[in-house]
């Protein structure tokens, strides 16, 4: 962990309190998965505004195990926040129900991603909340998310942290174990995990990435380029629409 | 109409053609509603790729009226591109399962622009298309629209065109007479109209608008305090959402 934490958890919470302040905002809504990202994002949130003032929002599908229902709201347990659980199988069941929307786990995982954002905005909007974004910066390099879906948020507090850095702020924040502990997965099906579907680990990747900056994006060894390429291939997810 | 229409629109189509080359990918979607905007929109996409390219989708609701669903099919018909047609309904009816989600007219409204972009991009995502987008230059500065709903694209062909000249343009490109002369509604309840909502019609916002850009955004009337505080409020609707 090379950079200076404490400073930069200071500089979360201000940028936080900016977003809520200048919004008019009752207060933050963030859903929780179980995962380490929406567990740091979430804490983040709490220590900016105050638990009182988020709400902690599981939306398991199906495929979700329990095990990280139970985790995530051992989570809003830990950091004082509200938890509630919706599922979003009555809006899978709906899209399943159009001609070939949902036939791959791929077309139906970003289904459940953008399910996910409509509900969590939905009680944003209802409430005068903002939506709390959980990307890091290795999956928003790698473009490892569904555009409208799990990336679109009001405010991302740790866009900034490599998912290796996640870990380490996740264990300086007290981060109940078990989430500390469990492999990374999207968990859009059963047994996925984020480093079987890339094929490289977390390490590899962030230490390909951090080494691709510094190099001005050019790449070195063949792990490099296969990242390099993830990252070509997502500027899409990181711009603007092109338009005159 | 001061713009030079004709070099505006070869740009348009390049930008179009460069997307869909740079993407990778087979041809373009566009929601159709019936109303002048997607009309506009998929018009370019069609002259850019051609129309066996584009496919247009009709996603009406409960409260959309059968006049703009036929307006949707002919302005497919005259501009040669596929027309389908999803009805929503489905995915909103289990939208209303949730206890509050769709209390209100603005709360179900955005519902309904997020499940028509989950839509559209699952028929992308199947098919390897662009999703085009339908915002114009007015709606966009004054954030007449929902967040990653039907604001979220992958291109922007009419984003630079003011509503007004969204009119011109239409016409100097033939689009079919009823979608031209009817008043623009985003349909989100029966008899809505823009002008309604908004309290000011869309020759007094743009006038508003161009005046305001071009005194540096200092208001000199009371329309253009009125138009300027909508900017402002939307400004997190143009921008990227805050992070380190």
């Amino acid at each position: 962990m090379e950079r200076a934490i404490g400073c930069e958890m200071e500089a979360v919470d201000q940028m936080i309190r900016h977003a809520v302040w200048s919004a008019g905002a009752s207060g933050i809504v963030v859903g929780v998965s179980g995962g380490i990202d929406s567990a740091v994002a979430a804490a983040f949130a709490a220590r900016a505004v105050g638990p009182e003032r988020v709400v902690g929002v599981c939306l398991p599908s199906a495929v979700t195990v329990s095990e990280d229902i139970e985790d995530a709201q051992a989570l809003c347990r830990s950091i004082g926040i509200e938890c509630r659980e919706l599922s979003i199988e009555p809006v899978l069941q709906a899209y399943r129900g159009y001609p070939g929307l949902t036939d791959t786990p791929y077309l139906a995982g970003n289904l459940m991603a953008r399910t996910r954002m409509a509900i969590l905005y939905a009680i944003a909007n209802r409430e005068g909340r903002l939506v709390c974004g959980t990307s890091n910066r290795t999956e928003y390099m790698l473009g490892y998310c569904t555009k409208h879906g799990d990336s679109a948020a009001d405010i991302q507090p740790i866009l900034h942290l490599y998912k290796t850095e996640i870990f380490a702020v996740g264990r300086a924040m007290g981060i109940v174990q078990r989430i500390l502990e469990k492999p990374p997965s999207a968990g859009l099906w059963a047994g996925q995990t984020d480093e079987g579907e890339l094929g490289l680990t977390y390490p590899e990747i962030d230490a390909a990435l951090q080494s691709l900056e510094r190099s001005g994006w050019k790449a070195g060894n063949e792990v490099e380029e296969r990242v390099l390429r993830r990252v070509r291939a997502s500027e899409h997810k990181r711009s603007s629409p092109p338009h005159l």
